[in-house]
């Protein structure tokens, strides 16, 4: 699988799982990854092309926004690959090749562990497609050992429950809220606040921390809660940066950072701070999402809606 | 320039304004275009290599997430190409070569003029390099007449002022705001709510109208405000159907449409619409996001604030 470039296409959640996946599948390839919404890939006509490689992102594998893309790329010419959690679906027919993510049923609407999962299948993609390089052999190593201990680290991360179910109670008479992350977690972000929306039912929104200067900073004040990402990775000491910038304006911050951060990324000990396990750092927004999806369930309960099935919505978007 | 892939890279509305252009250029060129907001570049050391273009568009040409984007893609041996609006500003001088966008000087700090000439010089770099193709003749004959209209256009679309002030005054009381926009105007669409967020302060998201059944549409009830751009193209069809999905969710709607095309998109009565001239499909996102800041720009004035200086922003971001 030698492309000039690896296309991601998906839909919701799960486009957010390629995007979390994008910076490691950059960094173990060496291959550029575009990303591509599958709607908004139609409505442009982008170009795709027989040395592209697209992948398709879907838990149903019945996505009609993603489906219609395929066909888009099949008649393009490009080697399509489908990483799906349904065995016997459209996309994994369809596809050139694909992986199946065996996260079982997932019975809500909104994507939980399929996200979780998917991503997990593409950074082994990631490890599979870059292990004759021997440069990387030391990272590859680190990775796999951080994906054997990642059932504890994501059981160890479940006990924040009681956590986020009281800070949800803190939260469930604001407006909106704000989501900073970068790099590796900028999915997360994005992730986090679409469980908020969906299911919630509160204007949430996921940014892209190196934006916040950009225009999003002028919202902030001492009422608009927001949650900034700040695990340790090489994006540590600019989040670190970003933190002090919204603590000056007197934002009101829930500051989620690896166990024993927590002086190291709110010396003055005025964010609320959410301590998680530390793993490799592109194994990070695996673990990162959960205390987000226990957030948005505890909001979505006390807010008296419904979790499993949100106002609108459907599990699989199979119309256009 | 025969390259690879473009790279366009920016920051805040800069960055915008290259989406906006994305899908002409790609449309013209037939080279694919990867959108990298500056800051997430340099979080993932993306892949950049001698094969590819990196655009950086940039008002001041000082912005320090792009020039550090900049020196990045210079080691890393890309084509370097400047759009600024400042001559002499470091982008212009150590890009390999760039235009100058002439927009005149911008005093407030949220960018205006700026953005809107950003687009139309990105789409007159792509009439250039697609100037050898016989087979866009005639479409790019149309754009250059659109071009040469666009002053007389851009006249009328001004003469919404007065009705923009009065929707703002609907607004002044909503927590939130939502913009729904797809193909050429899905920048529009991020465009005009960081222009509500950055000086009206008020929370506004930028949404693709494709993704909206993946999540955003939870969030729909009859109480929260919804800007959904649907002018003439080829999306057109797909917005009325957007249209139809959020009048039985009881959306509060307000349409923006081409001239005349009311009841076509709101075959019911029951939207806010607003009537823009029809120009080029390509060029529409000039003319559409001047309501949406006349919109930004009122509903500033009516809840007191500041518009030349928004809280906490400064014009130009020159610290990383």
């Amino acid at each position: 699988r030698r492309s000039r470039r690896l296309v991601f296409i998906g839909c919701g959640t799960s486009y957010n799982a390629a995007l979390a996946a994008r910076p490691f599948v950059e960094e173990l390839t060496g291959i550029p990854v575009t990303m591509e919404v599958a709607s908004d890939l139609l409505d442009r006509q982008g170009p795709i092309y027989r040395e592209d490689t697209a992948v398709f992102v879907s838990q149903s594998g019945e996505t009609a926004d993603t489906l219609l893309a395929l066909d888009y790329a099949l008649e393009n010419g490009a080697l399509c690959v489908g990483i799906t959690n349904t065995v016997g679906s459209t996309l994994s027919r369809r596809t050139h090749c694909g992986v199946h993510i065996n996260a079982g049923c997932e019975i809500g609407v909104a994507s939980t562990k399929a996200y979780t999962s998917q991503i997990v299948v593409m950074v082994m993609v990631a490890l599979a497609v870059g292990s004759d390089q021997i440069s990387t052999q030391v990272r590859r190593q680190a990775i796999i050992s951080g994906l054997s201990n990642l059932p504890s680290n994501v059981s160890e991360v479940l006990k924040l429950d009681t956590e986020m179910k009281e800070l949800s109670s803190s939260l469930i008479d604001s407006e909106s809220l704000l989501v900073f992350g970068r790099g590796y977690n900028y999915a997360t972000a994005l992730e986090g606040a679409l469980k908020v929306k969906e299911v919630a039912l509160m204007h949430s929104e996921g940014m892209l921390a190196g934006e916040m200067k950009h225009g999003p900073l002028a919202l902030v004040d001492e009422n608009l809660p927001i949650i900034v990402i700040a695990t340790r990775d090489a994006c540590f000491s600019k989040q670190q940066s970003v933190i002090q910038q919204l603590l000056s304006r007197k934002g009101r911050l829930i500051v989620m950072c690896s166990k024993g951060d927590a002086s190291a990324v709110c010396p003055s000990g005025s964010c609320r701070v959410i301590e998680v396990p530390e793993v490799a750092d592109c194994l990070q927004p695996v673990i990162n999402i959960i205390p987000l999806q226990l957030l948005a369930y505890h909001l979505t309960v006390l807010r008296g809606f419904d979790v499993d099935q949100p106002r609108n919505l459907a599990k699989s978007v199979t119309t256009q």
